[in-house]
């Protein structure tokens, strides 16, 4: 059995982080199924998915990371193909990357306790973004 | 039900970037599948996959950030194990990872505009890619 | 239909790499399942998946990659959290990523035969790791 479900957020973009972990566990318990996977997936190429402890130190250690394997500012190529001024946003995206598969069972996904479902937003103003949630178990 | 495809490219190696897009969207057409996921499995361990907006500049930043990461040249210890010279597409391939998954509905996979799912070829000559294509859904 | 496993390994922490292959195959002809997907996820926020070829030299080059990008001894944000003396751990599970989809066709995961699946151990200290492991099929 399939479920689709759409979750939209609102960033501040930014290297904004949202836990959708709550989005997830609802999405989860509103379907019928008991065991399966959610398959999480960004629709956009200047955001990412991934698992992080959700907590204000960590956020900003990995954009201080990023920060410097993709910096803010250089001159990308990006740049004069668009005259846009997000080209570390794209790259930053496409290191992390776009899906995310979690598994769960007895309505639960199998998260660390300590380990939240993030989106990352990488551009450089206010986003408002949409992730594919698409469910698949029985 | 379950639908598997193989894909075969033709790379240049050396951060060869290849739309596998195109290919995707027609897998789905093609299988009678409306909703479900599409995992995508590049077999071998000096290439990977992600999301980027496929345009030439982007596809050379992304070279130059990834080779100050993993520089080529550099004496990796992997040299020494088989006198390889490839090591820097081993480690590149390893962090982008070599599996993305991507739910498509009523026969469409959930991409962004500007999103294209994309193999990155690492390794050092050109090369004939194969990846596994499984589509699950209903 | 959908056969969930749990695979444990103990580590040493410390960028301990091992080996999940064996265990994956063996879940894949132990179950009744011919083609599918086989989706892992590590739980827990400091240890990842992916994919590389199972030799000690790149072992050891890809925890000098790491090191440079998320060094370990840095003063982290996370560290004033919670006193932690981690933060590079959770940094680089973030990038690596906890889950990985691997296809499988006449019972065999689709992995080359250079490419390993494996579990890398960011902690700083030796763990009991639960990697979940859900095959979907028929």
């Amino acid at each position: 059995m399939i479920v689709h479900r759409r979750f939209e957020v609102s960033t501040r973009g930014n290297d904004d982080v949202i836990d959708l972990t709550p989005m997830l566990r609802d999405a989860i318990q509103d379907s019928a199924l008991q065991c399966g996977t959610a398959t999480l997936f960004v629709r956009g190429s200047t955001a990412a998915l991934t698992t992080i402890e959700y907590e204000p130190g960590l956020v900003s250690d990995l954009a201080m990371v990023l920060a410097a394997v993709a910096p803010r500012g250089r001159a990308y190529a990006h740049h004069e193909h668009w005259g846009d001024d997000n080209g570390h946003a794209h790259l930053r995206a496409a290191l992390i990357g776009p899906s995310l598969v979690v598994p769960f069972v007895d309505r639960t996904p199998l998260v660390g306790t300590w380990q939240q479902v993030v989106l990352i937003d990488f551009d450089t103003r206010p986003r408002r973004r949409e992730i594919a949630c698409l469910l698949m178990g029985e």
